[in-house]
């Protein structure tokens, strides 16, 4: 037996807990006949990330919330755990590996957070320490259900203002986000196929999709891809509960097609998307071929791109 | 006696209209603190207009419709128009100046307009003579109840959004937008202060809300600043009445600020901004001084910014 799915109910309860935080982000009409977008850019922090965190700092025991937050990360995750802690008026303890670029060390402590960088492979067992000595609760990333149901509000709002959608094509790093909506349009349109969509280079979960199995890939390969937000080797338990259930399809895009659709969703449709962001819309763009036929919605994830790979996509234009 | 101003009604109508076919923004908390953003660049066509254009088209007899409509505009008004004929399948035959980029008479045959390009002296005798001789309706960029009405949606949604903003910070061109969200705001908010910016080098409005009574700028001079947008030289009749008796202020920017507004848009917020959708947000930037206290909301009115104009502001970062 499974772990215990995430059902509508607690993704209900999750929207009106991130009502206050979070952008009731809108679905764009895309300049490509067919695909609309869902913007998760533009969230404070600049990514999709603060519904799961939100969500999941809400519902702690006000007691143990007052103690303040622990996250390991390098990412929107961190980001999003730093902004929400400094919403609630607690303290934010991120870890992050030492290798990790400075500009998001940086983003993260701008947001108040208290940033203790740490050798690579003291990135598991240093939180775990800290949450024994301080008290404090782990916010992870993804393999959690209150997690899960909070990105699942992305679900919720799509099956709301599209209830004819065939197909939601999402990003898949470990698994939060896919698996939140795939709850979220499970319950609420059942006809509609939710469909992953990894990086070649780190295409772990579609290789264990196939298989009908998690198989982690290293992290010296997922490394490789441009995608930094998708190098998450393997997916969680949780989500890959969800994953083996509720998802259709999971595909992967190439670099050069994530790099294309980066552009083309800056140059055409007015967003700056982050590469991990936009592997959606390539999917959309370069492997029609592997969709079901009718209306489509791509999640743009992100939105935190570096500015020197910013100007070097578009110089490529 | 002055023209009859827009009221609320004519707001809330249109809403209802345009609800199909406009995307509703959200406003969006900046990465400047006491800052919000109502991004207009996420609209179909990428600009505001889109709003004026669905509310006048909406209201006309239908039968009158059925002929067809008329525009005279390079700018985000005929891709504007272009798109609404497109959506009630009626035609759309749009008179542009043959001075204009390529690129926007593309744009508008794109989205499938007959576009008709003409010597730069007859962009307004040329319409008028079609009107005559087809019967179809002449669709104004700002100059109308039916426009304003439309544009004054984005006001409505501000009200709604955030009951306690204390200043919003509008582009000023021809004056159809700013027109439309005063009127709204006057309704809603008596105490909110709506503020209109303009390039110092197209600064028409901005000198004759200090005077009094409107002054025409020429069109070599207004045609020195980036922001393409906002070259009108005298701001609308109509307009002018909004404009001398429910705004607050109209303060300018230079053209290094609406470039850092807009570069810092793209980088910080996410958000592909035009010039001329940019030099709200460089007025909180650059001109706290000159604005009252409290929450303030720039709209960004306009994302259809020249590749080539992109590139080469992020390259000065």
């Amino acid at each position: 037996m499974g772990p215990h799915l995430v059902d509508i109910e607690q993704i209900r309860d999750a929207a009106a807990l991130i009502r206050p935080y979070a952008v009731r982000t809108p679905l764009l009409a895309s300049p490509w006949p067919g695909l609309w977008l869902k913007p998760e850019n533009l969230q404070p922090i600049g990514a999709f990330k603060i519904r799961g965190a939100v969500t999941a700092i809400s519902r702690l025991d006000p007691a143990v919330r007052a103690r303040g937050v622990l996250a390991h990360s390098s990412g929107n995750h961190a980001q999003a755990v730093a902004y929400t802690a400094r919403a609630f008026g607690i303290d934010a303890h991120i870890v992050i590996p030492d290798n990790a670029p400075a500009r998001k060390v940086q983003a993260t402590s701008d947001l108040g957070a208290t940033v203790e960088l740490v050798p690579v492979e003291q990135r598991f067992s240093r939180p775990a320490e800290l949450a024994r000595e301080t008290g404090k609760a782990m916010i992870p990333p993804f393999d959690h259900p209150d997690v899960i149901s909070g990105q699942g509000t992305v679900g919720l709002e799509i099956a709301f203002d599209m209830p004819e959608v065939a197909v939601i094509l999402v990003p898949v790093s470990g698994g939060g986000l896919i698996s939140g909506i795939a709850a979220a349009v499970t319950a609420l349109l059942p006809n509609a196929k939710v469909i992953g969509v990894e990086p070649e280079l780190a295409g772990d979960a579609a290789e264990s999709f196939r298989a009908g199995r998690r198989i982690p890939w290293t992290p010296a390969q997922t490394a490789r891809t441009m995608a930094d937000g998708l190098r998450t080797f393997t997916v969680g338990e949780l989500p890959w509960a969800h994953i083996s259930t509720q998802v259709h399809d999971i595909i992967t895009v190439t670099e050069d097609e994530i790099a294309d659709a980066t552009r083309r969703l800056i140059l055409q449709a007015r967003l700056v998307a982050e590469p991990s962001g936009a592997v959606a819309a390539a999917a959309y763009l370069h492997h029609r071929d592997q969709l079901p036929a009718g209306r489509t919605v791509a999640v743009v994830s992100g939105g935190n791109i570096d500015p020197a790979v910013l100007r070097a996509l578009l110089a490529d234009a």
